[in-house]
């Protein structure tokens, strides 16, 4: 069984398990994208067979920066090698004031991510525009590129 | 004849000359930036052999949308046929609230280069920011990487 003929036409996002109680869901719900749930073993959000992203609130994301483990630039590794197009989407205001980090130091890893592992860094200012841009790389991807979703694919 | 010992160890920057008039140079200056003002057949600062970076204003952005030409996209083709790490750098607020354009235009545009095109897109609040952002770039790439600096790298 499966559903029935109509939801064909629905982007489908697959969406980590640990994303579910964040508004983004909630908004991608309410734009009537069909979300599946899953572990996914790299990424939060896998939008097309080749578009897979990795959602980092900017507390989440300075966090990182300075923990003990190489979390964040492993997570980048792992959705280079899983997908051709790998997102960081970095989401809230406040990246260079919320702490006291020098702007050099951001600048350094953002660079680093872009420059050294060829990884494109999104910055949205909240839930519903993540949500929002979510939406619209998987439709053009679905759409216009009439690419399937594949969270496994290589 | 050329310049003396001791000036080795400057970071070197290619600049376009119509980015000549513009603060971020001056910034650069101020950083003691060692500058080479060309004509660049694509890019506005070439910051190694693989990093060239594309600047725009948010109205510059903002305009090229619109705009009949397809220069944007033009330019970033024309990058990404040059470079390995080609940049694009948005510089300035107000890219969602400076004109009556839906958030869902510029995210589809935005994603279409980072997606399509494999862009990077960085974006800085100003000229100051935007500097800073193109010497700690430059200083990776030519300190911890030994590369070297070539405006017409393949």
């Amino acid at each position: 069984f499966g559903p029935k003929a109509g939801a064909k036409e629905a982007i489908e996002i697959y969406v980590d398990m640990r994303e579910m109680r964040s508004a983004v869901v909630k908004n991608l719900e309410d734009m009537k994208a069909s979300l599946s749930i899953r572990t996914l073993d790299v990424g939060d959000y896998v939008l097309s067979d080749r578009v897979c992203v990795e959602r980092k609130t900017t507390d989440d994301f300075l966090d990182t920066l300075f923990g003990a483990d190489r979390s964040l630039f492993e997570q980048i590794i792992a959705m280079k090698h899983a997908y051709m197009r790998p997102l960081l989407l970095i989401e809230g205001d406040g990246l260079y004031t919320k702490r006291r980090i020098s702007p050099n130091v951001i600048h350094g890893v953002l660079a680093s991510i872009a420059v050294d592992y060829g990884v494109t860094v999104l910055f949205t200012a909240n839930e519903a525009e993540t949500a929002s841009f979510l939406f619209s790389i998987a439709r053009r991807e679905q759409a216009e590129r009439k690419r399937s979703v594949n969270p496994h694919a290589q």
